[in-house]
């Protein structure tokens, strides 16, 4: 099926007003600290947003920039939940009707929260259907945008203003801006936007091993998909098989590597978010936290780490 | 054995000069939102400060108004874990030599943390010891400064900048001031901090069945005891015997009831926290959460909850 096609590139003056329309709804999520081998870390806890997620971020700037009539027609999303959610809430608080395209494995939690807020969910089945074709047929039946999880520039810079905050609270309370930023990585939108928000900070992406497309794409030059058969992983929110080119042109250009890591070091970084810092963390939102506790990103006293998601299913976080 | 004398009563003033120290040295910890049986509450999240809870407030407004001459002979602080962690933190910053007295079964995290943070801790049994007692030993033989947890001025003080703190953030984004606040009370420091902070707000202290002094206290209309035996209780950090002068003033003045909840409350506002806020508590710091949940206060778009410490043992947790 066809990718979307994007309307134009993401940029930085996309990304602050992205952060000027936010700031207007949404207080910004704290900026905590966190000492991980004797160094001061900057951890970012998107994880309590509203809905959970930094998700909330772009569906807010796509939505928000809709026309009347294409308000009128509605929007459909597609994601594995939390997307859903920030689209299903950016829809409620503008009165447009949402459509959220997600796995019929996707966690409980994120299937009842979507409903919650009042989106018409569309399941689908990850090893059979493709999740992109499912979206596409109801935006050519109902005339509605489609708002795709990353590959999309209001999206990224909705996401990107993810990072404005973390550079005026680091100038605040770091004694300058972020020179290095941790982040899990899905399709790239969160990854993309925070590189062009801090376009002075070397940006690292976190992959679960085997979900792995952005570290594979890095390495290649160009885009890579997962490869055949992935493993299974807890993190359900970076389970996407590869990035595309509206996000790829911004990492190719940004990062330098990225960083995969095991599931064990995901749960080992669920257990110190509980214990350190009293955050529940949903696996895929404590990806970039497990890299650095497990040191394969080095640290200095203005690194910061992104905690982007705590929507997990209390049994299993216990 | 003798209570520490309170050289002067707390003030509004003290509490805004202690919110002035306080925002130069700590951000403000977030006021999130939940939906409660259709109400949106504002939940002020003091786990998320650096050391699990708002004690380190009133410690700080202490420690640095110590002279020279007090800090060269250190400070005494008496906690079963909170208070202890925020006097050794605040001791720590200012190169304070700090000793805690902290009960034998106080939860293994905070014992651990209270250590690390630079403290020297001395142990006494709950059963068999007066805490008071042997604070006060350690007092008189150093000559050192008592850091009451609740019954000092500064220490009130302290504690009530997270009043001005919920007031400001309600202002931007509630519309308007708090018109209650619902607060876990152990000895009523951060309770009579909270009515001085907030002059038109209903204060409301919820304390764990049987750990019921402040309730009892204001049903009588003087200072009364918990009940000889009182039942085993989770809520490590309200297990208090009594309130004491300098608090029950500020509170008899400013709080027409108390509230109690059960074990059950308490846990059930854990989970609530964990799975709708993403946010760890420990029992007593999801105690004014759990009298909302179970319908024992009344709320209206401007109730804010304190939420006042997440140092809970994992496995408890789990």
């Amino acid at each position: 099926m066809s990718q979307p096609v994007p309307v134009r590139e993401p940029t930085r003056e996309g990304v602050l007003r992205a952060a000027r329309k936010v700031a207007e709804i949404l207080p910004p999520t704290p900026l905590l600290t966190a000492e991980i081998g004797g160094t001061t870390v900057w951890v970012k806890a998107e994880s309590l947003q509203p809905i959970g997620a930094f998700k909330i971020r772009g569906a807010w700037h796509r939505l928000t920039d809709l026309s009347d009539d294409e308000r009128a027609r509605g929007v459909i999303g597609v994601s594995s939940g939390n997307h859903a959610q920030g689209v299903a809430w950016a829809a409620r608080e503008l009165g447009v009707a949402a459509t959220i395209v997600m796995p019929r494995d996707a966690p409980r939690v994120k299937l009842d929260r979507t409903r919650a807020l009042g989106a018409e969910i569309v399941l689908y089945d990850r090893a059979s259907e493709d999740r992109d074709a499912v979206a596409q047929a109801l935006v050519d039946e109902r005339n509605a945008t489609l708002v795709h999880a990353y590959a999309d520039p209001w999206v990224i810079e909705g996401q990107g203003s993810t990072g404005i905050e973390i550079a005026a609270q680091m100038e605040r309370w770091a004694g300058g801006p972020p020179t290095r930023i941790v982040t899990p990585c899905g399709g790239g939108g969160l990854t993309a936007g925070l590189a062009l928000a801090c376009p002075d900070a070397e940006i690292v992406p976190v992959e679960p091993a085997g979900w792995d497309d952005v570290c594979r794409s890095l390495e290649a030059g160009s885009i890579q998909a997962v490869s055949a058969n992935p493993p299974p992983t807890a993190c359900d929110a970076l389970q996407t098989l590869a990035t595309r080119p509206i996000n790829f042109a911004v990492l190719k250009a940004r990062c330098s590597y990225g960083v995969r890591v095991s599931e064990v070091q995901v749960a080992e970084a669920q257990r110190f978010a509980s214990t350190r810092l009293r955050l529940v963390l949903e696996p895929g939102g404590a990806a970039a936290l497990a890299a650095v506790l497990a040191g394969k990103v080095p640290t200095d006293g203005r690194t910061a780490i992104v905690l982007s998601g705590g929507n997990v299913d209390p049994e299993r976080f216990a």
